[in-house]
């Protein structure tokens, strides 16, 4: 059975940026970048969004998107910064991540870094510390998601760390209607990656573009 | 838990009409018109159509829709001509459905009719065929549901009979570049839901428009 590698959800401004420089990421600033929710609101917005407490909700084109999230999925591969500040080794292992009691992932997630820490769970979700090559990361996920589907978390130097290395299958990248200015770059322009993949360029009613790339 | 009703992947030609009219259906011709297929050739082109038998296929906008067929759905109701052609009771039990050995729903299905059968089972899918009124019958799909979704599967006079009675929560109606003339109908115009219904309209790079409405 296939098992794609897929980029879900992932937000990005106008000029092609998805986060602030790392040196700028803190504890209070997991983007590290001004009101990072100009770039995802959209899906906040939507009745599926996954962290979303009270009822309510759209149900258009963009909950679409944000109900596909957990949907044949049985793995997610992230970088370093998308589970934390921190840099070099772990040093308080109390810190959990920013994900909360209950991570929204519900499936064991690989955490890429070079320094060791042991696996832990919260709710149903399972985090794994891994270092390596991302086609060995991208093995280990695949073994774990039991026959399904991988998500590919980001961030932005994740994401093009595995476009670099041919993995990815679909990436579905939402793009805001701001510009960030300076920041992580995923791209200058999306017809980069024609080449390789199909695009089909979506605009939604909420404001952001959702552009759809396939595999050739 | 909210457990929705929803319309899904419902195919419609631009002058509003979902099928032919039923005293054409018949085993040969289960949509009753001429070349159906120009109706909902846009969800076989996809890489998740429920009946795909071989690799490929799209995974752009469309492949959106038909990936959420499944997505937390533990229920169908469907019209009896949805099930099959004939008319008054059931004199062929060894015949079981359009559906084939693996129908593509894989949950509890009631197929609404006034004349008995038993229930059987199909792979992962059991049919029930029950009689009464639409609440009556989403409250006992919604119990076999377990918690999820409940799909309205169609034809256009059952989704009609959900609309006149309150009951659709969402409905997706896929829009294809082509007209009828003449068929069971199921608007004259889109606008005509919006006095009850969020509507948002999105053109597929394929052809198709989606209409999305979800309760105001």
């Amino acid at each position: 059975m296939e098992q794609l590698l897929r980029v879900m959800n992932f937000c990005l401004s106008g000029d092609g940026i998805g986060a602030g420089f790392s040196d700028r990421q803190s504890l209070e600033s997991p983007f590290g970048c001004d009101r990072p929710e100009r770039l995802f609101s959209w899906a906040g917005a939507t009745a599926s969004w996954p962290n979303r407490t009270e009822t309510g909700g759209t149900r258009g084109l963009d909950d679409y998107f944000t109900r596909d999230f957990l949907n044949g999925i049985g793995a997610e591969i992230m970088g370093r910064n998308k589970f934390g500040p921190q840099r070099g080794p772990w040093t308080d292992l109390e810190w959990q991540g920013w994900w909360g009691d209950e991570p929204p992932f519900r499936t064991p997630v690989f955490v890429m870094t070079h320094h060791p820490r042991p696996s832990f769970s919260l709710s149903d979700t399972t985090f794994h510390f891994v270092s390596g090559e991302p086609a060995d990361i991208l093995a280990r996920a695949r073994e774990a998601a039991d026959g399904k589907d991988v998500r590919l978390g980001g961030g932005v130097s994740t994401v093009r760390q595995f476009l670099d290395a041919g993995l990815i299958d679909t990436l579905h990248v939402a793009v805001a209607p701001v510009k960030l200015g300076e920041g992580l770059r995923l791209w200058e322009s999306p017809e980069e990656l024609t080449d390789r993949y199909h695009l089909e360029v979506v605009p939604s009613p909420s404001g952001v573009t959702h552009h759809l790339f396939w595999r050739k």
